[in-house]
């Protein structure tokens, strides 16, 4: 799906893609936009991928997150190895329609990382002081985690 | 602030930038990686921004956040003008260090859209039919907003 067959509306004006309601998602030079997943009933933000037209259209069409992955450089429907697919309850587009949002149920064992935690954000930084390349992360042990990455 | 002058460690291997607490986050070709903004409190998504080193070492030394305008090509404090800034309760990194999500308790009005609204996700797309150029956007009527755009 390039460009010239995409199914999505040619860029507006700057305050119609703001105010108004032509879904014109912006892509960028590889094609891609930044999808965020969160938790439809917690709001937890799960993970950060990347969808290109087809992705996006398939999830629109299917309600299932479809990716597009930059290191296998395929189609992705999530959760179609794990198990682990992301039923889409609602999706967002924001301001400057650059980025998505969609709000999801996770099927099969609730976790949405590959390394087995159910959110990727399972790591903090510290904050308060300028980082070195000491700074050391810490890991969240509360989060859920069914298996080992 | 360049890649050899910055103050995060150089990438390890694979399994070290998932599973180690080594602080190396990703940037991309010109220089920036994806930034999530949830509110604290009710883990709503508020916006999807980018920070370049000097924004990402701003947000973790003051614990306000930093970003940099891909538009206006600056450094950029949110809120700086609007009073909205964001206050960074927690700072997360996902398993393979190439997005950050910040938790934010946002000041002032409590806006974090510039266009008045509490969240830049103020519309959804509707699912379940293959998209057409023709497809229009819902706005949600329900978010808070505190001015027109």
């Amino acid at each position: 799906m390039t460009e010239a067959s995409s199914p999505f509306a040619p860029r507006p004006d700057d305050r119609t893609v703001e105010a108004g309601t032509v879904f014109s998602p912006r892509f960028d030079a590889d094609g891609l936009i930044v999808a965020v997943a969160a938790d439809a009933g917690t709001g937890e933000v799960l993970m950060v991928a990347h969808m290109n037209r087809e992705a996006l259209a398939r999830t629109i069409a299917t309600g299932d997150a479809w990716f597009w992955s930059r290191s296998r450089h395929k189609l992705w429907r999530k959760g179609e190895e794990s198990g682990n697919t992301l039923a889409v309850a609602d999706m967002r587009i924001d301001c400057d329609q650059d980025a998505i949002l969609i709000k999801v149920r996770v099927a099969g064992a609730a976790v949405a990382c590959h390394t087995g935690y159910r959110s990727c954000f399972y790591r903090s930084v510290p904050l308060g002081a300028a980082p070195t390349p000491a700074l050391t992360l810490a890991v969240d042990e509360t989060m859920p985690r069914v298996r080992a990455g």
